[in-house]
């Protein structure tokens, strides 16, 4: 599949999140967590015959949680039903406890839903090197499932957020065969969000059924062009997590690459939020590249400017600084010819076929400072555009402006 | 050569630069490339005989006078007898007229100097996407070669610095079999030190003479771990430059560990210095990893801590937060076993064998205060030790912390 044909033609956006597909209950509440009264602890369930597909953090101080989810999506072919998520601590690098905890929280669940525990995961979020605080957990799981209902996601999107300023969730919905297929996500921050979080979690419902052995490989795709693009500040978190889930009515083979379409636009949506309240960001920086001999170069060179700290600060600074963006793009390992690089800061071309224009700074200065003073996710985009060539590559990164204030949060923990 | 055994036992520091080994001139001049009236050209020349080796940027978007110096260095097996530096304008992405600047610069050079012109280097920093300003600098070099003098490296040191806060030099002398054998160095600031810069440069000279095929390898392992071993913000820039070259009395084979051991302390003083002088930066941070299979390994993994945002920000608010540190070790691709991870700030041990210790706090946080406070280059160096396990690894890496100044100082270029 092509991102060029990614648009959202056959899918409307709609209220809700996940549990705005037919059939997923969710619920959200505070379980005492968190230091504040804040809800912090969500629990999706997934009708009968659910398939789970999901991607995880690459880093090697991963959270037990991680690996057990990533046992059980193994084992039971995908056969999941239902998701514990926890905020306030990451439970990473907790060593035998912390493992421990997780198994007994699913296992307790599993027994109040009536499931077999390998169909139950579990995603936390929080202080890394801190356990979660189980009795407070354990006694909460009750209430919990009790509170389960067709209307919980925005109640669970709530109790995912550590620090972030604001919910992350969105439906699309589209008609095929006159039947209704929704699909539904939620995500909570990425990266240094609070100065000992480290953690992007999303998660995405579908009441479209797709095997196992088709969900499966489509959701890997659909990542590497939604979270693997998007960067706040380089760094990988122990407890990174993506699931998606499916249940419902089959769909014919034939409509597939609409499928995908969708889930696709639900993951860059979230995706792009979760970039766009990066700590003290004022916008969002969109990179596309074109021209490149493969889509995968495309998102390297794309991801290698959208996570130029150089790049992030001249935004910040509404500086037309296009030399930044030419040596973070030398250091991707995508072989370029210059004499055909040509360059955008929004409408306004800067380069064309390596030679510099003569384009009016003002303007662009003017382009950037508009973005940067622009509402939350409908007119703060800052979008950069590159084409290197005449290669059928393609593809989008995500990012945010540096702010000073991301040093601040950052910084002014303990002092 | 392991580098648990580099120290200065058989080295003395004195004063001076590149113009302290024998034989060596040097000069710096102001010829009018930069706005302000500072010293913007350079120049190093070396005795009859001399050797030269070099390591430039990976980038692909390199300035063109890194090409002619890979080509003469190539042609001419590192018989090279002078180098011309010049501050203000990078002249990279500047295509065939910055290329030709860049030939008429070193054939004049050639000619006033009475060398053939492959024997004659150039390096240049400044904003990219900038030629340089030719003809102040053709009209320049004149004076910058009666300038020429012994005692010249100071000023050759102070030409070519951009926004760096302080001047970069350093030598060591020691003796060998009653012969007085002298290293002198020279370095400009990493990275984003002005808004447009993105240039580090760096000289080394030797009186002892070290054949070619010698001499090349030896700089390769002298530059992997020293300022392959440094970072500020990630950004590789256009136009990094490390330059070493000998000339004098032929040494005995015997004695190579001993000089190399001197160009490793002058490589290391020099990258240590840039990180130092990083962009708003008030301290250096050594992080020191010991116990991979490799020198390698332990590198990547100091290098991924000593560049994380997160440990920069947290170094910078005088925040203990291991976990950090834990999570920026995680994402490099050596794998770690946990149970046998021990881990020191200074000398507060933190964690281990993969346990948390019960380690005081406050004491911690002083620590950090302390070196936030310290005198440059003397009182001022936040170390990290981490001991992985039982191999035979060890690697070091320096960085700075990350401050809101950082951001100011990036950002605030058109505002």
């Amino acid at each position: 599949m092509n991102l060029i044909n990614t648009s959202s033609k056959n899918w409307s956006a709609i209220d809700g999140g996940i549990t705005a597909p037919n059939g997923f209950k969710a619920s959200g509440i505070s379980a005492g967590l968190k230091n504040s009264k804040k809800m912090d602890l969500g629990l999706i369930l997934a009708p009968k015959g659910s398939i789970c597909s999901g991607t995880f953090t690459q880093s090697s101080t991963r959270a037990s949680c991680i690996d057990i989810c990533l046992d059980r999506l193994r084992n039971n072919s995908g056969k999941i039903r239902a998701i514990l998520i926890n905020s306030g601590q990451a439970n990473a690098f907790t060593g035998s406890k912390g493992l421990n905890d997780c198994l007994l929280a699913t296992s307790k669940l599993a027994k109040l839903l009536n499931l077999n525990v390998s169909e139950v995961l579990m995603s936390s979020t929080g202080v890394i090197g801190e356990r979660i605080k189980i009795n407070n957990l354990l006694n909460s799981l009750n209430y919990l499932v009790n509170e389960l209902n067709d209307f919980g996601g925005s109640n669970a999107a709530e109790a995912i957020l550590t620090t972030d300023l604001v919910q992350k969730q969105i439906a699309y919905e589209t008609y095929i065969d006159g039947y209704r297929i929704c699909i539904g996500g939620m995500a909570k921050g990425s990266g240094m969000i609070h100065p000992n979080m480290a953690t992007m979690l999303s998660y995405l419902t579908c009441d479209a059924f797709v095997p196992h052995e088709i969900w499966d490989p489509m959701i890997k795709r659909v990542v590497k062009s939604s979270f693997n693009a998007i960067s706040v500040d380089g760094d990988t978190s122990t407890n990174d997590t993506f699931l998606a889930i499916n249940s419902g009515k089959p769909i014919s083979e034939k409509y597939f690459d609409i499928l995908e379409n969708g889930l696709l636009l639900t993951a860059q949506y979230l995706a792009k939020s979760i970039a766009r309240d990066g700590e003290g960001a004022n916008c969002l920086l969109e990179v596309t590249v074109r021209g490149t001999k493969s889509n995968e170069d495309a998102i390297n060179v794309a991801r290698i400017i959208s996570s130029s700290s150089l790049v992030k600060t001249a935004i910040n600074g509404c500086d037309p600084n296009w030399g930044r963006i030419i040596a973070a793009l030398g250091r991707s390992n995508v072989k370029i010819d210059l004499d055909q690089l040509s360059l955008w800061i929004g409408e306004n071309q800067i380069l064309e076929n390596g030679e510099v224009l003569n384009f009016d700074k003002d303007i662009v200065v003017e382009y950037l400072r508009n973005r940067l003073k622009g509402e939350y996710m409908k007119d703060d985009k800052v979008s950069i555009f590159i084409s290197v060539g005449t290669g059928q590559g393609f593809g989008q990164s995500w990012g945010c402006d540096l702010s000073t204030e991301y040093i601040r949060i950052n910084a002014d923990y303990t002092t």
